[in-house]
């Protein structure tokens, strides 16, 4: 692959494009973009945005995408949990359904597209390790669950709001005397055959006959039919007159070229929204795209997704979106039906501008409470308590992480949730790398081995304390052995050598140069040596670059045979 | 050590207390008291409080900490940096000389000794690591620039604030034609005969015959003599009606029981700066003292250390104080004077109790100028450049985050330098472990050995691949990992078997573990199966805990050899 192309990918897998790729991408198109015109309605809705919002975001999106990023089956667009944390982030600035609301998500895209741009030129994609894995698994739960009563107003066709599971159900529950009968019986059956479509529709299809990936497809278009007979069902009752909310106009026509603010005093509001936005939305991408490209063994490479991704977004910014990112189910669908190159992509942002051409004045009477009905039934397949259980399991420091990720998500809403966890992650494993094992090691006689005097038979000697550190030392442990050291030392007057044995330290960072200064200093106080044995060679070539191997007392042994051999009397 | 002693150490060293104890204890505690007196004063004025504040500060915290404490030699009580700090964090919230301002000086000092022995009864200790070495000197050093900086007002008798570097050169040029010569010449000469005692004072005693422990001590009262030769000056001379400020009235009387300011405003505004000087004030005070208690081949405690430090801070707040650390000139005095016990402490508390019962009419004409003299001598020793060209040479890593806390210190104050140097080296850190070192490795002939493929002639098979991690796999590097596998199988279609070679593993955590199954499925929708090798005991019983040995469709092999015999082909 030429420098250009690891840049533009089209120029590879461009040059191997045949009739055959074109037919199977061009029916992949299809059947995406028939799933997409809802699926994009309903996350626009979620995100307080007007309609059109989500089918503007998912054309030219998705042509930036299909010309920059690496995955050949990813499908962009607007995903749940990026379009509740557009709402968090934008609902902070602007009252819903307001000029400045769209206008701020268009800055928040812009944003979002150029850090994630930026990230991907100077090759940041290793950002997103910070997120671990139950802190992902812990926030997408919570987000679910957020999602699901959030468009529980639409059901029940009430007014409702708020940003935290405790704010929304108060809200909800001050409501309940206004509930609007119509919608919720509209609601109630969206969601009944929503669910029924999700899982009993499938087996009758393969029942009666059907190839198990067309009935899977099939299966997915459940939301266009529900659509389709719910608008028709409001125009034929009047259903609207009957306070059933609709979707109404959506302005017919091609994405409009749209200018974000960039007012100094959004952009700083929205800074630290842009960067979770970015990082979950990069994170969720890279993850579908890598378990796609798996099954071809294909690869994907994860700072080039930064630079499709980020460009999708500059491309929503422009075009009246809101922040994108590769969606699961889109993408699965789009790799099950037959997906060869992200020319797919291209032909779905075609199909995507028809619709929006063509068909808005179809979902006038499209019920908001069926929008609602396929959003609740996407995210609570997202909604998996079972990673508590798994992760109790296995690592408490784990749990207690993930559970925090959900309390603190859904107590104190999206951003509060992610940074928790994230900090929370990274505070743990600090804290255990801060705690290294260290054992004080002996002879096992007739050997040259040392092993932890604590679990052997070893020869040891008063004069001579030998302590194996099992860690890397850096900044965060180098302190810890300080202590160790000292309180191994004190009140001990027969001491005379202390041998560090390094066989298991990849790294001293300079922190931990400085402590074993201080260490070596303590010592000498004290009237005892401080020797080194077993160091690694590089650890070593960095040691040689400072005075400490000067300063120290001691000696460095090759071995720690070698160690125990000088320092101790011949018996 | 009872349980009970080890909370309470007086109970441990009381018991051993002797008459030769008392005197070497009486004997430190005098000396150490004729020192602190103008460097309390001066530390308030640094601080922005009443010159009175520093010697409150120095009397029931004190006490308290040789109560609670554990180190021998520790001298608490106003320190630089922390003064520093204190005048940055309360200056956000209250003009420096207003009723407000020593109030929220108590508040910083209630949440910072809260904190302080909640993480001491919590066992937190560890959280102190969160400092590299690097950064703390580095933030030492450029608060050193920042304090003697803030201090040239004084000594030029001009008006001038702010509380990062640019901001306080520009006031002060901004007065500079409003210097008041007189002041500048007190200002001048004392700092001149400070920087004499500091260098030259020694040398000449110890040629008069003095003992060089007498010498030093006799060197470090210098201030004591500049604010009696300058305060006479004042008084003989009239400078104070030519300009010079003076220290004025200071109340005559033991410290007054003081009740912080607890607003909720005013909490949260100082939590951040509480947070930042009880680490920074930990971190200092730790190290001197351990420093002091290896001499002796004792030990301190670090968490009873941060109870000690807890009671102090409450101590000063309810006492007329403001925050208080151990601090290194006045500790060393006190150890090379002879104190033995934390009863020196409480005897220097008397001394100071004393001196503000009787003393303070003494010093009504004490020019200000001499004590900012004092404080830029007492700071400029903290400003050591070296760190940079020391963790140059040693480590790019380390040198930015020392380079980042210098810079953003001195340009954008205390609290910011700090943090930037706390997340910076964390971040460092992280993406160091986020790209473990892993190698593709291949049999020894003749040998069970196995090693790196680029660096030695190896036997291979193109139906296994077999990869040795050198690092913990955890949640940052666990995706890096997942990529790597990735990158490896595609497009190789001879693969059959992948080996992970875990010798060097001390850990699997949860995120780690998914990656090892999202490796696992990956491998296995490419008809490659994963195995592992050479995994250690703790790390093989959590594996035990999960289900991903099941699921594995390889095998553990308890050596690389035996992986290698049972997936290769007979030769």
């Amino acid at each position: 692959m030429t420098r250009i192309a690891r840049y533009f990918p089209p120029l590879d897998w461009g040059r191997r494009y045949s009739r055959a790729t074109l037919t199977n991408d061009l029916v992949a198109a299809v059947i995406v973009t028939i799933m997409l015109i809802p699926q994009s309605l309903a996350y626009a809705l979620l995100a307080g945005l007007p309609a059109q919002a989500g089918i503007y975001a998912s054309i030219v999106p998705i042509i930036l995408y299909s010309l920059f990023g690496t995955s050949r089956a990813l499908a962009v667009g607007p995903v749940a949990v990026v379009s509740l944390m557009t709402a968090a982030a934008i609902g902070q600035v602007a009252e819903a359904g307001s000029m400045g609301y769209a206008a701020a998500a268009l800055t928040l895209a812009l944003l979002s597209g150029a850090m994630l741009l930026g990230m991907g030129l100077l090759r940041l994609g290793f950002v997103a390790n910070f997120l671990s894995h139950p802190v992902i698994a812990g926030f997408i739960t919570a987000s679910g669950i957020l999602i699901a009563t959030s468009q529980l107003k639409h059901i029940l066709g009430v007014p409702a709001g708020g940003h935290t599971l405790i704010e929304m159900l108060r809200t909800l529950v001050a409501h309940l005397g206004a509930v609007n009968w119509p919608t919720l019986i509209v609601g109630v059956l969206a969601t009944g055959f929503l669910f029924w479509v999700r899982k009993g529709l499938k087996p009758l299809l393969l029942r009666a006959g059907l190839a198990p990936r067309m009935a899977d497809i099939l299966a997915k278009t459940g939301p266009v039919a529900a659509v389709a007979i719910s608008t028709l069902a409001v125009w034929l009752f009047g259903l609207d007159a009957r306070g059933v909310a609709i979707v109404g106009t959506v302005p017919q026509g091609l994405p409009p070229l749209t200018l974000p603010d960039l007012s100094s005093d959004l952009l700083s509001t929205l800074l630290l929204p842009a960067v979770l936005i970015s990082i979950i939305g990069f994170v969720e991408s890279v993850s579908v795209a890598q378990t796609l490209a798996a099954k071809k063994r294909q690869r994907i490479d994860p700072d080039q997704e930064l630079i499709g991704l980020g460009a999708a977004n500059l491309g929503a910014a422009f075009t009246g979106g809101y922040p994108v990112t590769g969606g699961f189910s889109r993408s699965v669908v789009n790799f099950d039906a037959g997906a060869e190159t992200p020319a797919a992509g291209a032909f779905t942002a075609v199909g995507l501008a028809i619709a929006a051409l063509a068909l808005t004045p179809l979902i006038f009477f499209l019920p908001k409470a069926v929008l609602a009905a396929t959003i609740i039934v996407a995210v609570l397949s997202l909604v998996d308590f079972s990673i508590l259980r798994k992760s109790w399991g296995y690592s408490k420091a784990d749990f207690t992480a993930v559970l925090a990720t959900i309390l603190l998500t859904l107590g104190m809403g999206v951003e509060a949730g992610v940074s928790a966890g994230v900090i929370l992650s990274l505070a743990l494993h600090l804290y255990k790398t801060s705690r290294p094992h260290v054992a004080e090691v002996g002879l096992v006689p007739g050997t040259q081995h040392f092993r932890n005097i604590l679990r052997h038979t070893v020869d040891t000697d008063p004069a001579l304390l030998t302590l194996r550190v099992d860690q890397s030392l850096y900044f965060a442990n180098a302190r810890f052995l300080e202590d160790l050291v000292q309180d191994r030392i004190a009140e001990d007057c027969a001491l005379r050598h202390v041998v560090l044995m390094c066989s298991a330290v990849n790294e001293i960072d300079f922190s931990a140069l400085e402590s074993l200064e201080a260490i070596n200093e303590r010592l000498k106080a004290a009237s005892i040596t401080l020797h080194l044995s077993e160091v690694k060679g590089p650890v070593m070539d960095r040691l040689k670059r400072s005075h400490f191997l000067d300063e120290m007392g001691g000696q460095v042994f090759l071995s720690q045979y070698d160690a125990w051999q000088c320092l101790t009397p011949r018996r």
